[in-house]
């Protein structure tokens, strides 16, 4: 039952919740990885939605009149389904000059570093989000500071939304989906084991900021994986 | 068939595109305002969802096992359904001192201005789907320039993120959704004709920030609008 959870919003390498996260691993190739627009408007059309959610009748992917893309649509009831970005929100909990990171208990990156972060739900604001999954990653409770980072992962359909903030005790632990929750200073923070790679940017920026003693908003794009690194000695 | 389309996203208050914001006129008098998290639940759960998107047998709507909320659960495919907040992505398109607003020639806010805003699609970053809504809208290409200000719309689920832009030429007019666009200045705001209370909150942190000199970036919830406002003698 797990494996099927992931068929509703296939693009998922960057999801860090355990109810969403999981990927029937046959498929696990292909998330995140370049691909041609046939190959991901393909996977669209296949995985994306197969009935409608209103009347239960099979949908067909087309421009609807007046569009300029193709949706799911329902020639039964006439819905039109539209299917948006979804945003994810997570914090760098400070302390002193020290940061909080998880270790995953679970895929993607099992056993890897990352910052508490999830999706934002239904009725919350982000800042509420955030606050939410460090609780619920690392058992702190934080105050939020600051909106740090705003990170466009276009081709999994995800925007992450990092900010900074305050612990508010030391009390921390592992949840659920973590192994492990730990303090790093900067020169202990395991840059070869960090789970995605917008979080490494993230804490790449966060680093930089500190060293200039001002911290402003960033913006930037996280493209694709390299699905052929080039061969290195290193 | 447009009037059903409501039914996908029922909280639709703030939607900008025509494609998203048809509502059935019976039910417009409970969208955006104060209820209950019981009237919000029996909602949420008469119109989100009523089949499996994944195999068109009905789904219930119940707590997952290790989650925490109730979601759309399929009891014959298994699956999970999520249902998170939607992404508005808009600019403030500045050319010297004005600045391009839209008369709205849709509902919700029909022969109202606005700011050209609208939901972020799937694959595009937050930026290119503020210029998009911007061309569609108000026929102009912006140049973006900094994220300016983010809202928190809890109660119809939505994340409004507005940017501040630079109009690149003087071409533009009403696109689609339009009846007119059109500069002003600050003297010449039609304050009392904007048609949604985020876009307000906008234009006043903006014209503020202005006169100070010095733009920063804004986060703010919009709270539910009151049903029962208090009479006065205006």
């Amino acid at each position: 039952m797990k494996g099927i959870r992931f068929w509703a919003f296939w693009p998922v390498a960057y999801q860090p919740s355990s109810l969403q996260a999981s990927q029937p691993p046959s498929l696990f190739g292909l998330i995140g990885r370049r691909m041609t627009k046939g190959q991901r408007r393909k996977l669209n059309r296949i995985y994306f939605m197969k009935y409608c959610s209103n009347c239960g009748q099979p949908v067909i992917h087309r421009t609807p009149p007046g569009d300029d893309r193709p949706r799911f649509c329902c020639e039964s009831c006439g819905m039109v389904h539209y299917l948006n970005p979804k945003l994810v929100v997570g914090c760098i909990p400070e302390m002193e000059d020290r940061i909080l990171l998880c270790r995953r208990a679970i895929e993607p990156g099992y056993g890897k570093w990352t910052l508490p972060a999830g999706y934002l739900e239904n009725g919350e604001s982000v800042a509420a989000g955030a606050k939410r999954e460090t609780l619920e990653e690392a058992r702190a409770k934080v105050e939020i500071l600051t909106p740090y980072a705003l990170y466009n992962i276009c081709h999994v359909n995800q925007i992450y939304l990092m900010f900074r903030a305050r612990l508010k005790d030391k009390r921390f632990g592992a949840g659920a989906e973590s192994l492990e929750v730990k303090l790093f200073g900067e020169n202990d923070i395991p840059w070869e084991e960090i789970a995605f790679r917008v979080i490494h940017a993230t804490l790449l920026k966060y680093y930089d900021d500190r060293r200039l003693g001002r911290f402003s908003f960033h913006m930037e794009n996280i493209s694709p994986p390299n699905p052929n690194p080039p061969k290195t000695d290193n």
